[in-house]
């Protein structure tokens, strides 16, 4: 595809009015054989201009954001964390890069957040800390984002407002009306932003589920409505592009649940899953108060979220289920569900320091029966697989998914990504929420539908995407990436910074210190010899006796000039130590030479 | 299970006379039921115990060895290395520690190697090095070990000697058979060890192919003749033990091959798959012949494996299918197929460097389709998805297992796993080749086909199991564990050095110096403070300067003895400091005081 793309001779055009709308539809039903011969489309009016900029979510997984522009307006939409690769020691959490929208400040005219996740809202308090507009979200959604605010100490600096699905809110010249989709947190929207230039549709996460835990399936009638009534550009959920067929309903896990509350009878039954997943967690509830066992909870993000789902009637919960973990002792282990955090083995979360033996409360024994009902995110399987390793050996039973259905995915596979296609019949695609491979495939199988492949827009963050109703392209770029938290700090860790952490964690550290008196230019102590991650020092002490030598030995060969030139003589002391503990050891420890003056 | 068990009344006794055999088959083919009536076995006779000692390959993955020990007699059965975990910066491998085989030098007879993967012979090298006894191979496997004990300079000094599947080595007062199995490698072998005690059938890695390759089936009929005679003990690998069903054959790749040569018709063929897997090698070079392509090989290891292989007769190559990849330029891009490392998505692997753009001599296109036929091995999945990712963005064509079946596993699923205790009929079973979940796993599938849960031993490493062929039960412990490869160090990299790695990478470090004057115990110079991988600098003067400010006020305020005592002047500026820094920025850098004295 073109990711630059201009489509002189569109076969379609955005909202309109009726009648001419009636013509594109019928035109749409024709085979596109036909289409192809209809050479002089009806004349279109070129619009204001909307632009789609988005700031994250494409080419990762994680850090959504996306800023919708038209005439003097702009409103974002979702603001998300992802959490460090590998690459990233010491890292918290990454953000987006907010410079475009505080340069924009003024501009801003609202958030939209589609649901209660991290990769959406993550971000949401260290922007308003920067810009502060209102923000506009489902009932969940804004409950769970009050509890962030709070931790953030901002909560009540911040206007947030409640919207309910299928009701629209201003961002001056746009309007944005809330679509309910299925996913794997209650209350998740997707979005029609209706701008001058055409109705834009963002899925946000979805999944469709005809036998959702709340009752109430994504509003495909709404999606339909509007591809009939012409829909410029759809941007939707990449995350599952690779997999064939339908997700399966969470109603499946439940099923699976009571199987498996059967299988654990006479055990206490552990069940470990995503605190956000509410439905998840309402199985959980429905399956003990069908077994008759008490609900204990365990894990700070389960309980937050647990309370404030109950608070906002989320949760269904009959009095006196949910009992405090500590009085988990006064009942039959038979009569307990544990509902806790760790399903991805987070080294310091419930379920991990369960399985190490360094819970508080909770001692895992052959009397459990433990449920991990979650899959691990890319990059986390190993955690998972050391706490199942960690748990079966302290004679728990363990079921995972490897063994047993006990999770599906909160993402639309291929045949729902088909069906969004073809209920909101989009001008132009932009698939968005997956790495280049994800958002490839997913283009593939709109392609495969019949949409010209330069009609599909594969775009990168920071990638301004602008149309006037009849073309869409990327015309400019502005100011993106990411910025890395790690405690307090926000952005003063980059490249340099995890540059130094990546070559210290490979072969450590190794400190040269020398006193020079700058008056005499002479060598009044040292060369001292300092490591650490290098290697055990007692066991090569005849190493660091000869690096010691060879030091001295060039400070010996040292001109008088070398020795005034401190930048000079450091790099000499490096690169000769550095080629002798290469020579040595093959390794290259950060080698690092501090001069004294005195 | 029981893992230090002692069956006092065992239902099966091992290796005797015939007409005893005999007898006990009889034994066994009655129903459990039966078998439990029967309370007065035949007198059994205590023989010659037999030790095995797992120094590897138990509760991990990688890193297999075993020690096997009879009266005076010792020999060793694999020695494989295994892979850093991300818990390991600047670690290259992990090798087993051999204390307990070095304390026995004069003990050892040979060891015995099942197949050339580096999990079963990485770990050769360093163990020579140590105890040189006389290696045995089958062929194959003896000329991969060569190509290793050249690169380490010792090639000279080993004996290596190549064994034929169903011939006995002699090992002192036991011996050990080779029988061939399938794997992902020509030339694995399992082992029958003939002890005074019993036989012990120690499979390797395996899994059944009815349709391999080299036309070599596993040799069924050997196992099941010696579990007619009667087995004392069973090793199986475990690998796959949680997946249902059988592996598939080798040879479905080879039919996914044909179809993807077609649909990659008019492109070049690029396929990235692990070197060893000479199998897939004939299988890429058979369609190339088909189809009439010219074969060029890129990466080190790739090209060395092939080579040996040629050379020993294990890949059929027509005369002039392959080329020289400086040569490629020649040929249109339909004619050639290029066989690549980097199938896992090793940063520095032939693979990644082309879709990095980084690869001297090939340059990825849309002219490009590329199949990686592997599936990534726990922990690379990322390194994977980064490389799909790149060469996607190229306009290269991506074919990877998630879409295709471009790869079968080397090792026996469930079905294969009961076909192997069927033959054997083994009075003990000892689960191998697993994280804990696999043992356990293969260890409920041993019971669930009747073997009482006290004959299987889920042993850790540096257990020394004991079986005088009636009982077997781990009576003692041997030193084990891990030894650390960086560079040249071979065990210099330890617990400490490794705390002191992660502890750098998290948060990095900051220097404190300061020049005392013994004599008048006066501060002549600094505090100065440097810092690496910890913040900008240049963006947090202010937290700089004020962390000197706290130095200084900390100095003044010592006394006299305190300044005398150096460590306990290095505690205190250290707790200030690292006070200081966390309450402003929430992190935990290494600080490392440094007193010059002058």
């Amino acid at each position: 595809m073109n990711e630059n793309n201009t489509t002189k001779k569109p076969r379609r055009s955005p909202v309109q009015n009726k009648t001419t709308e009636q013509a594109k539809k019928n035109t749409r039903q024709t085979a596109p054989s036909a289409v192809k011969k209809s050479k002089q489309p009806p004349k279109e009016i070129r619009r204001t201009p909307v632009r789609i900029i988005p700031l994250g979510g494409l080419n990762e997984i994680g850090k959504n954001m996306t800023v919708f522009e038209c005439s003097n307006d702009m409103f974002i939409l979702d603001c998300g964390l992802a959490f460090p690769d590998a690459d990233m020691p010491g890292v918290d959490i990454v953000i987006p890069d907010f410079t475009y929208v505080e340069r924009n400040a003024d501009k801003i005219r609202g958030i939209v957040i589609t649901h209660g996740h991290e990769d959406h809202i993550g971000g949401l308090a260290y922007l308003l800390k920067k810009v502060n507009v209102p923000v506009y979200a489902t009932r969940l959604t804004i409950g769970l984002i009050e509890g962030k605010l709070k931790e953030q100490g901002i909560l009540n600096q911040v206007k947030l407002n409640v919207v309910e699905p299928r009701k629209t809110v201003k961002m001056g010249c746009m309007a944005v009306e809330f679509i309910k989709v299925n996913h794997s947190i209650p209350d998740a929207v997707g979005m029609a932003i209706h701008t001058p230039a055409g109705v834009i549709v963002h899925t946000g996460d979805f999944k469709v589920d005809y036998s959702p835990i709340d009752g109430n399936i994504i509003d495909l009638a709404r999606f339909g409505e509007l591809g009939s009534k012409g829909v410029l550009a759809l941007m939707a959920d990449s995350t599952n592009a690779e997999r064939e067929g339908c997700t399966r309903s969470e109603r499946t896990v439940g099923e699976s649940f009571d199987r498996l509350f059967k299988k654990g009878e006479g055990k206490r039954i552990i069940i470990a899953t995503f605190s956000s997943n509410i439905h998840r967690v309402q199985q959980i509830i429905n399956a003990a108060v069908h077994y008759g066992r008490k609900v204990a909870i365990s894990g700070r993000s389960m309980i937050n979220v647990i309370n404030t789902a109950m608070e906002l009637g989320y949760l269904e919960v009959p009095d006196g289920l949910i009992i405090d973990i500590d009085m988990m002792s006064r009942y039959e282990n038979e009569r307990i569900v544990l509902i806790t955090t760790g399903s991805q083995g987070e080294p310091m979360s419930a379920l991990t320091r369960m399985a190490m033996n360094d819970h508080r409360k909770v001692n895992i024994t052959p009397m459990d029966f433990i449920i991990i009902s979650a899959t691990p995110i890319p990059g986390n399987e190993k955690y998972v697989t050391r706490v199942v390793n960690e748990l079966m050996k302290s004679g728990a039973e363990v079921v995972y998914e490897a063994m047993y259905e006990v999770h599906v995915s909160g993402h639309a596979c291929q045949e729902e990504l088909k069906l969004m296609q073809a209920l909101t019949k989009p001008k132009f695609f932009i698939p968005v929420h997956g790495e280049y491979k994800h958002l490839k495939k997913h283009c593939d199988l709109a392609v495969q539908m019949g949409m010209p492949r330069e009609n599909v827009i594969i775009a990168e963050i920071g990638n301004v995407i602008e149309s006037d109703g009849i073309t869409m392209k990327v015309v400019s770029q502005v100011p993106s990436g990411r910025i890395l938290v790690d405690g307090l700090g926000v952005g003063d860790v980059g490249s340099i910074v995890l540059r130094d952490r990546k070559h210290l964690a490979q072969d450590g550290l190794i400190i040269i210190v020398i006193g020079i008196e700058r008056a005499a230019n002479e060598v009044v102590a040292g060369p001292d010899i300092i490591s650490r991650g290098f290697v055990y020092v007692r066991e090569s002490e005849e190493l660091f006796v000869e690096a010691k030598e060879l030091l001295n030995n060039t400070l010996d060969n040292c001109s008088y000039h070398e020795m005034r030139e401190w930048n000079t003589l450091k790099g000499k002391l490096r690169d000769a130590l550095s080629d002798y503990i290469y020579q040595k050891t093959k390794r290259s420890p950060m080698i690092l030479p501090i001069i004294m003056e005195l």
